[in-house]
């Protein structure tokens, strides 16, 4: 069940680079500069031991071998990277300026996408050492570049979702009443662990905590008659499960079960608009009518989705300003909520991936609202 | 030994928001942006569960009460701060463009310092809403906005390196030989949090590895004839340690001795260096003349020091390019090393701080070459 996948090969990593550098010209760029994070990791397999000052920068240019520019010091590492051999590698010693060693791989006057999370010590030193440069971040001159999953992306991704639907199963079976939020979420990050994942993320908000969209799990003792939102996910062999479920603790109210309703009803909306052609915006408006017209649209305060991979969070996000087209390969985090303050909220949120003609969910839980004692 | 410190209060906070803003004008700037990240979490106490997409935004304008701008969801958070009553919080919600709303906190001529750590995407952001702002990164414009420490955050300083002093000790009564350097290093975490630190560092480098200024530990297993670099440390009450010592399993040779004596040497006149008024550049000057007049200059790649505080490495560095003179109250990681490419390497570190008089160690662990078996 946790078998481990074929790690990504030199020549994956090689195609990731030279697709990137073909995009990069219909974008009308110069090329691409990548800085230590999920960028750098998917296209060249490279991750740093940790993110500093000290400039790490991957510069892809079309038609020119990729070039990465290294602390001199973390050179053996990056020269272990398993893209490494797809790489031409140089080096900055400490006590040189990095902005001027990487003036010498960049256009004097090119127009640059550079990675979103670039640390601004970074880029404000190539715009100072290259005034006449211009950058775009990368998510908005090439939202797509790691939105399309290939089938080993998706394989892998499917399996993170099966474990994270199967540590849910299991937490289902545990005692909810008379405990706190923090031990239930300590179990399901346990859970979480036991089914391959290396990180974790597991919340449990409960009764009027459960109104609180970004509520972690806390002392609160949970009790008949609590709306208990459970939001688990994390990593699996390198790609993100994400799935949100709101079980009830007992008997729940009228009020209580029409709110489920329009979240679940919403919720399947949106993942049932999931197809190749459609707009990002489209799925957020499909969910966010539904609950409109059952009257909770101002409770309705999260996005309805995005975009998940290696990251957790990660382009096309399914807002209203969203006008991406899904293309099949693409997957999502799918997901509806209603927060009433001060009182009680339901998320309900599935992994979805777009297919050459729909979708195909890759959390498969019951989405009705399960009582547990 | 692992009493908690009293927490910081709203009355600190405010302080350093105060001092910051005065420094500010001093340095001709508008104001200060600070985005999540160290800069956020010292001035105003508040840390978000994760650094994302969504902008979230510290503005400092001297004469200006601080604002700070959340993403609506995050808003709770925001307001459950330490420094939260300092503050005037506005947000903004999913669906709107973040850098509108923050062009309401901004001069739309003004120059700015921007946290190091922001986000390419958020500075670009905010270069296009407001394009005839400018930026400069915080370290370059304030490098010392952190570097001062109080009484507080050196006694803070002092019980982190006591504590990783403390679990050096213990290590050293541990077996070496016939371990490997994971193991070891597991030990040496272990002790590390037992003696209170919440994050941790712990590397072994033994042999050849020990050549590797940035080896982690690994499957290697220790024997005698091997020099063992032992990098720990990590973070204890919101405050680092950092202390490094080479070791050697059985006798080391004549050559290892004089390498290991080169360094000890080196290291002991940057501390003794360490003074109100001497620039960062002298104390680099100092070590390194040292060990280029023993002839191993070229094997001496890794800087000699930085500051040390909320973060492992921060301004100012001890580099011959840093002019920055020491004041009271600097907290410095001072360490000097020679990398033999292939052979072994040496490399001792001790936490320092800048005193009204001279200096004062926050590590007293034995620097000669300790013998273990």
């Amino acid at each position: 069940m946790n078998d481990t996948p074929a790690p990504f090969t030199e020549q994956d990593y090689a195609a990731r680079m030279t697709r990137a550098a073909r995009d990069t010209t219909e974008a009308g760029l110069a090329g691409l500069l990548i800085t230590p994070g999920p960028d750098l990791t998917w296209l060249c397999g490279y991750r740093p031991a940790s993110t500093t000052e000290r400039l790490t920068l991957l510069v892809l240019t079309p038609g020119s071998e990729p070039r990465l520019l290294v602390p001199s010091l973390e050179r053996p590492d990056a020269e272990a990277a398993p893209g490494a051999n797809a790489l031409r590698i140089s080096d900055w010693r400490d006590g040189q300026d990095p902005y001027a060693a990487a003036t010498g791989l960049l256009l004097p006057n090119g127009r640059y996408g550079v990675s979103d999370t670039t640390w601004a010590v970074h880029l404000l030193g190539l715009q100072e050492a290259l005034p006449l440069t211009t950058y775009r971040p990368l998510t908005v001159v090439l939202p797509l570049l790691r939105a399309v999953k290939d089938t080993h992306e998706v394989a892998r991704l499917t399996a993170a979702g099966a474990a994270a639907d199967a540590a849910y199963e299991e937490i289902l079976a545990t005692r909810f009443t008379g405990r706190r939020e923090s031990e239930v979420a300590a179990d399901l990050a346990r859970l979480l662990h036991e089914q391959g994942h290396t990180e974790v993320f597991a919340a449990v908000a409960s009764g009027r905590n459960s109104a609180n969209p970004h509520h972690r799990s806390g002392d609160r003792t949970l009790k008949k008659g609590d709306m208990v939102v459970l939001h688990l996910g994390g990593r699996k062999d390198g790609y993100n499960s994400h799935t949100t479920r709101t079980i009830h603790v007992g008997d729940p109210t009228e009020e209580q079960r029409r709110v489920h309703d329009t979240v679940r009803t919403a919720q399947q909306s949106a993942v049932e608009a999931t197809a190749p052609g459609v707009t990002c915006q489209e799925i957020d408006r499909r969910a966010r009518e539904l609950i409109e017209n059952a009257g909770y649209g101002e409770y309705a305060t999260e996005l309805t989705g995005h975009g998940i991979g290696i990251t957790a969070h990660e382009p096309p996000y399914l807002t209203e300003s969203e006008q991406t087209y899904l293309v099949p390969g693409m997957c999502l985090s799918i997901g509806s909520g209603v927060y009433l303050p001060g009182r009680f909220g339901v998320r309900i949120t599935d992994v979805v991936t777009c297919t050459e003609d729909d979708r195909r969910r890759l959390n498969s839980t019951e989405h009705g609202m399960t009582i547990v004692e």
